[in-house]
């Protein structure tokens, strides 16, 4: 793997604590490096934060730490350490700063990196209420930095399905050589990038229908709150009550298009009629967009890999996380509409890679470059 | 144009009356031609089909005429006579199959030719109530050949709008010699093809994001009952208020990618936010619908287009029948994304080309051949 965490170069690493955050338009996630050969700098506030940190698995009412991705034994800016992976929504920004405040940060006269459109949004926040300065990194620069390095580090990072229209097992996948590959971020709205080489990307294109339309609509259509209940209700749920399928207009099969009875025709295309709004649960209109949803970021992945002339197609970000529906649904429309020339793949530290990356650019720099700038490409 | 409704050749012409019949998952679109040249055959049934027809503009609750696009002087058959377009939503088949009955169709043996989905799923129903079988054309033969009918005819059939980013002004275009184009045809669902000649087409893709979407999402979101409702409420909403903006996510401009900070950055991406749901109305649901279910619309035709190879793209389908907000957003969005290499077209016959190219089938070969056959292509 062509990208190290560890190339720090001449430059001298900047004092800890050593945090990424990707400020995202729902999530953010805050990755934390904590080092564990000895260093002299462990001071009283640095042992207060980390301490805070590591006791909880979750943080007020809606920050958690996923303990399951912890990563142990990996290298960063020439330490030895732990990366502990955090989120909490963007809409508690306000009191992330009181915390951060509270917890003297600004005495550290630490360095905060940050990706993603709120590392522009909040940067006059940061320096306002916590007196803290904000380095802002390239959010492509920083996902791509932080996919080579995590898969790096662990060899069962990235899965695909195996036979995914039939019983679809999770296996291994080595992504020890995978170029050229898509990367499809999905977060609040969707991200594509075609990636040839470590240093040489692209953004190909978008799509704002992404997990903040999946959450937005199933607020709207089911009364829900959250994401996770969300997907609890669409596991339930049946879409074929909400959608119009092919046989629904056909009344069968459409051999001449492949399009098969149980095909979706039209999306929420039942919903017009009196009668079949009032026999659809809240469970079957959770699971129908999810299912419009997912089916819509298949295709336009599709057609960009076709343009792009590439097979493997990689999703990320945190509208697969608790999610195995979706990923089931991708794995399978991209083998079935491409008639098995093209591959989905996954990993397992789905929506961190943007934090990561941005602590490792970090250590690269010794300090934050141009946002504007040309980055690596 | 090569395509010329009166090249019967050696058949013979059926007997009256003619009906071109396109039957989709949401409305039956109904083509009626009415003889000019007074010819002998006009018995007493026909006479009295015709004149229900014509006397009419809208038909029990749901039928309609749109008089506006009655095309006078036209050949089809070797005859010269007028076209009468008629819709009615798929739903009321069995009203109609009653009606058929009544006015007496199956005496006259006449030749009922359909295309679209409901040709196969109501072949049976036609057969058992009013007697009549139906003669089956493949929906995408009969699109093309309608299409470069109705153009021949009417050389102000296909327009554009002119500075789509500023005044946006509907101007006429040339399409005597369009090839290669795309046809995007909105209806319940949505399906693109790449057309090169007269007789050489394919379906490239489709999504199931179609009218069916919008109007399904619209009744559930808003209580209302009818596709012009969901349009009129649409008019007067503000979808910024539903959809997350770049600038919500990033405070401005993302200059980087091209992004505009008004753009959808998450499509219905504030509704998981409880007071904004509350501070949103019905109207501002509808247009956030209208304008997620276009601009992705809008989004699959140009990738589909650059995959193509294809500058021209042109809309059709019942979608953007009364949708002049949809329509105008599709010139914007094909220009900006595409840097001016795209062009948006529509047709004033929005949704009744495979109606009318399955009666003109009729004419060509006499009777309809079989649907799973490879047409003309």
């Amino acid at each position: 793997m062509a990208v190290n965490g560890d190339d720090v170069g001449l430059q001298p690493a900047p004092p800890m604590p050593w945090f990424g955050m990707d400020i995202g338009g729902t999530l953010v996630k805050l990755v934390y490096f904590e080092p564990s050969d000895g260093g002299a700098e462990q001071a009283e506030t640095l042992e207060r934060i980390q301490h805070y940190l590591k006791k909880h698995a979750a943080y007020g009412k809606t920050g958690k730490r996923d303990v399951h991705l912890q990563m142990d034994n990996v290298h960063v800016g020439g330490r030895q350490g732990t990366l502990h992976f955090i989120r909490f929504p963007t809409s508690e920004m306000s009191s992330f700063l009181e915390l951060a405040k509270a917890k003297g940060m600004a005495s550290l006269s630490s360095t905060i990196c940050a990706t993603g459109g709120g590392a522009h949004k909040f940067e006059a926040d940061f320096h306002a209420q916590v007196g803290l300065g904000l380095h802002k990194f390239d959010e492509m620069d920083s996902l791509i930095r932080g996919i080579h390095y995590i898969e790096s580090y662990n060899r069962k990072e990235c899965y695909y399905y195996s036979s995914p229209m039939d019983r679809c097992v999770k296996m291994p996948y080595d992504f020890s050589d995978p170029y050229p590959y898509l990367v499809v971020n999905i977060g609040s709205g969707v991200s594509i990038l075609s990636v040839r080489s470590p240093t040489l990307y692209k953004r190909v294109t978008g799509t704002s229908l992404g997990g903040g339309t999946f959450l937005g609509l199933c607020c709207l259509l089911t009364g829900c709150e959250t994401f996770e209940e969300a997907i609890a209700l669409a596991e339930r749920g049946d879409s074929t009550r909400v959608d119009k399928l092919v046989r629904d207009i056909y009344g069968g099969d459409y051999p001449k298009f492949d399009l098969r009875a149980d095909t979706v025709a039209s999306s929420f295309g039942n919903m017009n009629c009196k009668e079949k709004r009032e026999s659809t649960t809240r469970e079957d209109l959770a699971k129908a967009t999810l299912v419009t949803i997912t089916n819509n970021i298949g295709s336009i992945a599709r057609l960009c890999a076709v343009n792009e002339g590439i097979s493997r197609v990689v999703f990320v970000g945190n509208f697969l996380r608790v999610n195995p529906i979706s990923m089931r649904m991708l794995a399978y429309a991209m083998q079935f509409w491409s008639k098995g020339t093209l591959k989905a793949l996954f990993l397992e530290h789905e929506g961190y890679f943007g934090a990561v990356g941005c602590l490792l650019e970090l250590m690269r720099t010794g300090q934050g470059h141009s946002w504007d700038g040309e980055g690596l490409h």
